[in-house]
């Protein structure tokens, strides 16, 4: 289960701008990866050093310097004074806690986005920061590990008849959130599927276990609606940020991105609605199967703890009792608890508890 | 039961505007019908080439092109290119995932709508989508399958006095619309029977599937509200909107497809409130019945447990027993457990358990 | 129980405008009461016809039309065409489904307002529609039956020194509103009563019955809420109205039928609170009253199964039991009993079961 | 338990500005205290004629009429006609169950609040409708009954050098709303203090009648709600008012008054969580009790049943049975109930049920 | 548990700005804290005494007072006097019930927010009111008590080379709020601890107390709302203030102040989520116990009370009980038994309670 606050320092009182990593170190070192492409070519290079990225920096053609790893604050603190970011941008980017969010900055955009990803191991869904940096020719982007959420980018940029070639960095800027958001829609249709096995157990299989799952679901939502909620209200403020920095082109582009997050966030809300109605469910389950014991306990108490007692009328000592004198009495009490057993049935299945 | 999230292709990162059909495909072969009308002629053509299609467009005439089935790509592209449709358009026309809404190009005005249908087979709700384009002098709809929600529309245009024949394709767009929203009353009255019916079972005929089916119930209301809300907003913006594709006159009509769609939203709403009092009612009748249960086991067990005890101290081999050897001993016991059951009984009595 | 939706016939893709009946036929004719007024005189006429309302239309004075039955399309579409209605008002008029609404045309206002009637017969709250047509010197309204929730205007327009008769049909119009939303508060006294005795049975004298009662008081405030919730809308729009039909002087009383609206709306509120809360009680109830059969059941078994076990050890057949052969055994034995009794009933008490 | 609404006569269709009192008369008498002063002098005067009142208007000095008693349709027509008042504005004051409201007329301001009284007796909160009308050197204030919420106000003013003496009528009228905002945190208080002795008794000594309690403070505190809310829109709009009645300098204490009112929806939203915590409290308490009743009986039924019956098996007739011949077969017998009691209990201290 | 409501004296009527203390006394002395200081130099005093306030108020330093302790209106007195604040502010700070406001004086800005405390002897959350009051050159804070909340500022004053040392006394206010908010996380990390160990309880160790536990952490987080929410609104207003006391440059850090309380907000409500998930789980996990109960109980008593009737059938004394004479009758009749257990025992594997 993962926490819905992660650990962060002792930090109240630091100086805003103070460069403290916060949440969990996700990588080893930090691994920069520089794109640098037009319309006519486009080179990348894994690992490069920042000084291969300010070089790329001053040439006409755009750069995207995608960062893996932001724990180490000497990197960030450079990367920082090189492209001269503002000292909360690079506070924020080091907390990766940070809530989804745009932040217009006179030369460049500032946005934390979160991506989600399933942990196949933990079996669960944990989210990362994501913080991009748009300037006029450049996106900066930082990554907390090494997945490869941006990899379908990568691959279309080499395509040179690619939409993307021809556009500036807004563009890229969009392609980058869309592949976020596209994202989400993998991880809810994980959701779907568990949220499915889930009421299909509920139904059929309902066990010990089937709370604990429950209870997993419910919380993993909290934490997705946590996540994508916030993501509107960025888009929301990006497609209409009035800044050089966005064409209008690339607006309409945007819009279509706002729509499907507005979708995932429609769809999480669904989640949790049918969430919330399993527990009934599984309470209902529970009421019914006390009810279906009791009825078993019943029937068998109301059949057999009268006939014992009959029995053990008979049973007594007493020297003066004619009935056990008789030569047919032992039948006859028979005969009599048998009468006793279908009356009882009778009225069972009257009642409808058979 | 329908799921809340269709399945989609492994999308992240495609470029916008790939085509990918994202849903189940719904029909065998796309079909478009043509139906080029002014107010002194109509021609209908079903089954008609894209060729035709152009041809017509190219007519003074209203042009309305019905394509049912979106999992082509070639078609949907084809159309795309002749009627110079933005690549988000045609994305979005093939994601059949996509929810409500209203995009306002240059010179066409973009809609997205689910249609409701009742699915008689699965005995369930199921949506699909509905993407209208409205340009000056046609309207090309598209439809996921070949049902027949506009077969109204088709005969009205027949009818060479309606207002329809007068007006514009905006007016034949509203015309769409308001037959998708009375569509959803149909639905909501299926809806309402059902609801009514599983009311009526959980006074009188409550039983184990009684709670199934309130989960599926809720589970459409789900559904139905995921559909219809964003309605709200796709007609509140069509009906505000500033283009010169839309005349005034025709804003008054879409208000009055505004209202029915708030009374629909408020309807479901309505259903909800309804809904979630059942599954109450359902587990207090759990109760009621454990209680009635636990009624019957106690009386039983109050009543002989304690005759059988006394049964059985008679029942005891001991050597001097002064009662055993009494004339009236055995009646005198008999006696005292009559006396005993009835004071029971008069104690049940007087607890309002009998 | 009252249907959330009324039946409406298989309408979809009717031309807007078609004057077709939604709901039931509450009257069997339709009859026009018509009302002629100024500050001097007035002229009320009972069973009027269409002609005799044309006649005075035309003459200075105000003109009160009051049609009661919707069900009949040959009179709706004949007042409709005198008087230069839009087509979709006329439809609204028929339906009788329409949610309270107001529409600002030209020469009138058009309002949707829904009365509340307590059906004595089927003991529950049902509501029907009130059209109201405001124009420069007349108002006609519409009623689905014969009711008489107008009455009392009728009675204060006789008073010649009443306000009324100073005043234009606006001011009409106010008092009209306003007898409606006077009248909700007597629904919702008749309601707080209901909900009163419901909360006295719930606490003293609940039975299988009182499940049912709350669910239905539970669905009538669903409606309640349906019928009464848009009126706020539309009062506030009336209040805030451009239009030269409605002076300044007249929207000071709007406002206050406005207050009253909020008024009702915030009781019903308070009544869904309440309602919700009575669930909780019954299902308490249910749980207490277990409880007691249970510690019923459980002392009883508690204090005789020991002791029947104890009896049955001395009722055992083996050749060496020296017990039985005591003297005093079977004094013993029972002194025994009763201090295992004595036991138990010190434990009850010490838990608090007796 | 006070109702939620109060009884109204059957008055639908009334004239509006008909003087007609709505709600329980709370007094015998109307009782008028006129208090007149300014910076140098104050005379009061309690059991005041309308006649003196006019006299003191008159006379440039600000003049507080404090009226107590509602129900009497003469007096305050009288005060309407002196004061040339609205007739919507009397209908208002006589009305008690009016909502709070601001209305803002031409030369006067109107507003309605209410004040919450204790009932000692009845040991509930009740409240009453207060009206104050403020003119340019007057207040007038209207109570439901002679109860003494304005008494600190008497006191201040008669400090020569309070505030109160130096400034206008708007700063008497911030007064008395202060008055009435303090006097919520009173009760308030004593509500806090009630949910806390009733969170106590459910911990530690919950009986059948905390239910009834639980129930009786969530209606309460729907009351409260529906009473203190509107205040904030009222004093909001006070706050915000255009008027040359309220000078800027006491809007920053109109703000005050805001605050505090903002704090005490705040407490009473804090309270109705904290309400509905308790009865999820409570029925869990009914549950666990209901569970350790079962382990009870469960433990002693499951050790003396098969204990008896094994002592019943050797009570059997049988001609033929070998065990009862033996020398040790008793004593046997008892070894082997013995170590079954011991089995169970191992087993039940596994359970954790012991 | 903490009150949600501080006792208050009887104030109601009070003269607005009248110096009443409200709350507990936290401290015994007031303490008050000078530190002074520009780019260049600073000075700290604790234990400073009014006097030297004032001095170091006309310099052109930067002065910031701290005063612990509000009990005192003598001393809040001296300092309203000297500063020249409105009488209202000293109401407000000696109130510590205050909700967190902004209000925008002429001259000042006065903040009231609130800090929270853990507590560690009554293990719970406590809040206390801080109120800042923001002048050209001086802050002046108002804590409670003498805690150390604002010790991280002290220190980074003492470095010459930190940007606040540079900037106004609007950056010092900044830095006070940031250092409130970041105490948030603290608190809420506590928090979340305890929901986890709460949560593991309740999976695997749940017992009588968990169920009062969950009730304190819903109460604290009832609490910790009340406080944070406020907050926002504060934050949200300076930061868009527009007042000469605020520059451009410090806004861009407010708003990530800003970003934190959204943040520590939406925490708030996921905690909150998850409480109310944990009594769901808790009332499931003792309806699971009890049907395990009940399991058991039903599954003793269905074996064996049929037994024990066949064998009091043989118990019984009738003269002429063929089976009693045969040969074989004992052990067939144990045979018997035998089967019928092993049915049984069949029966509970299938339906699983085994």
């Amino acid at each position: 289960m993962s926490k819905i606050l992660k650990k962060r320092m002792n930090k109240p009182g630091l100086s805003p701008g103070s460069l403290v990593h916060v949440g969990e170190q996700n990588v080893e070192t930090v691994t920069i990866t520089l794109i640098d492409y037009d319309a006519q070519k486009i080179v990348e290079k894994k690992g490069a050093s920042l000084k291969e990225c300010m070089i790329s920096l001053n040439t006409p053609t755009l750069t995207w310097i995608n960062v893996c790893g932001i724990h180490d604050s000497t990197t960030i603190e450079t990367i920082g004074r090189h492209f001269g970011l503002h000292p909360l941008i690079l506070e924020d980017i080091m907390n990766s806690e940070q809530q989804s969010k745009l932040d217009n900055y006179k030369d460049t955009i500032y946005i934390v986005a979160r991506q989600l990803i399933y942990n196949n191991e933990k079996q669960c869904v944990e989210d990362e920061q994501v913080s991009i940096i748009l300037g006029k020719n450049f996106i900066i982007s930082f990554l907390e590990s090494s997945n490869n959420v941006f990899n379908p980018i990568y691959n279309r940029l080499k395509n040179p008849k690619g939409r993307m070639r021809q556009r500036g960095s807004d563009y890229l800027c969009y392609a980058l959130l869309d592949c976020l958001v596209d994202n989400y829609f993998l991880i809810l249709e994980k959701v779907d599927d568990h949220l499915e096995n889930l009421e299909d157990e509920l139904f059929h299989r309902s066990n010990d276990d089937t709370l604990k799952k429950m209870h997993h679901a419910k919380r993993e939502l909290v934490l997705l609606r946590k996540s994508v909620w916030p993501m509107r209200e960025v888009i929301s403020n990006f497609r209409r940020i009035e800044s050089p920095l966005v064409q209008n082109a690339t607006k309409l582009y945007i819009q279509d991105v706002y729509d499907h997050t507005i979708q995932a966030i429609d769809t999480i809300e669904s989640f949790r609605d049918i969430t919330s109605g399993m527990l009934d469910i599984y309470l209902s389950n529970l009421s019914q199967r006390m009810n279906e014991i009791m009825k078993v306990l019943t029937i068998v108490a109301t059949i057999f703890v009268p006939l014992t007692f009959l029995a053990s009328i008979y049973g007594m000592n007493f020297k003066h009792m004619p009935e056990l004198e008789w030569e047919w009495g032992y039948y006859f009490t028979l005969g009599l608890m048998a009468i006793m057993v279908i009356g009882m049935l009778y009225f069972f299945k009257r009642k409808k508890w058979l």
